[in-house]
């Protein structure tokens, strides 16, 4: 494996039509920060950016998706070609999807609308789910009780690292109620801190891992 | 009336649940561009703008909204308050919402999820049926028969002037495909145009109008 780091980052969107589609408001910078902080220590950096308006730092791959069936397809098409030893999934990919999209626009004469959505690919999963797998680095985006649900992702999806915040956090400079879960019964509370900051105790741990 | 001109640009957001919502890509450029025409006429210009990256032009008023309901009442306020003479409603409102907005995040166990979507209010619609409304520029994006379709909204809504044109318009700098409907019977295609150009030749028309 080559000292390479893969980063997701940014939202994607699943369109229901030509026009209309679902999406959310993640703004990017998270993942920004941590491939900024990765080149600084001479990383080679793979970002695969779902639309956003952040430009990225020069001197890195960087690999434009719209839907997250394409940010997991150049996902892995990234693994395969360059076997990252680290990953970072900090985008906020959609996780459901229109089941049919139409062609055209669905026309407005409707007065209701009922709109059959499924699940899209979980793209942290499938990476655990590799015979050898990265060190990998998740989210939890959690409302309400946000360290008890994040626990409960970390059961089913055992990551080296999970980093988990709550949704006031999209579009800020700010990670807002940060929690760092290194396993089940590892837990440091973080508070609010910078991304900038939260990308450098990332890889500090990440680096740190065997 | 005074010569204030009321524009509405970009695209509004209707969120499902605190993180995931309905949009559209529109990028709010050709509302920023009848701003900055208008602007340069000496006019007095009312922009109420949906989440968008652009930057409006110094020396007008904006007004930021995020969904179609707040898009509305807005442009009744601006109305009430300032009686603009002219309107071009130029942004891509969501034409739906989900009817219930969930508190928190919708939690993605379920492998299906049946999203029930209502209409939202149509601000052209509501422009129209005011007492005395100002001079009205609508547009219609779409796909398919664009003519046969934009003479049927200009059937039902019956405004000063409708331009047509094609999604692909969305975040260029060109709008594709433009017709302007005069009226029913008096069409003008005028094929790919510059935003900026589509702007002027907008203002050109209204501020001809009595």
């Amino acid at each position: 494996m080559g000292d390479a780091l893969l980063v997701t980052a940014g939202p994607t969107r699943e369109y229901l039509d030509d026009v209309r589609y679902l999406s959310n408001a993640s703004s990017g910078r998270m993942g920004i920060c941590l491939a900024e902080e990765a080149l600084k220590r001479g990383i080679e950096v793979h970002l695969v950016l779902g639309p956003t308006n952040i430009k990225p730092p020069e001197g890195i791959y960087v690999y434009p998706v719209v839907s997250t069936e394409e940010m997991l397809n150049v996902c892995f098409e990234v693994y395969s070609r360059h076997l990252p030893k680290w990953a970072v999934f900090s985008a906020a990919p959609c996780d459901f999807q229109p089941k049919v999209r139409v062609q055209g626009k669905i026309k407005k004469e409707e007065e209701k609308l009922w709109l059959e959505l499924v699940r899209t690919p979980d793209i942290l999963e499938s990476f655990l789910n590799l015979p050898s797998p990265p060190r990998i680095c998740g989210f939890a985006l959690e409302s309400g009780n946000l360290l008890e649900q994040a626990k409960r992702k970390m059961e089913r999806k055992p990551v080296d690292l999970l980093v988990a915040n709550s949704p006031k956090s999209f579009c800020e400079d700010t990670l807002w109620d940060v929690h760092f879960l290194y396993s089940l019964d590892q837990v440091e509370r973080l508070g609010n801190l910078p991304k900038r900051e939260v990308a450098r105790r990332i890889l500090d741990y990440l680096l740190s891992l065997p």
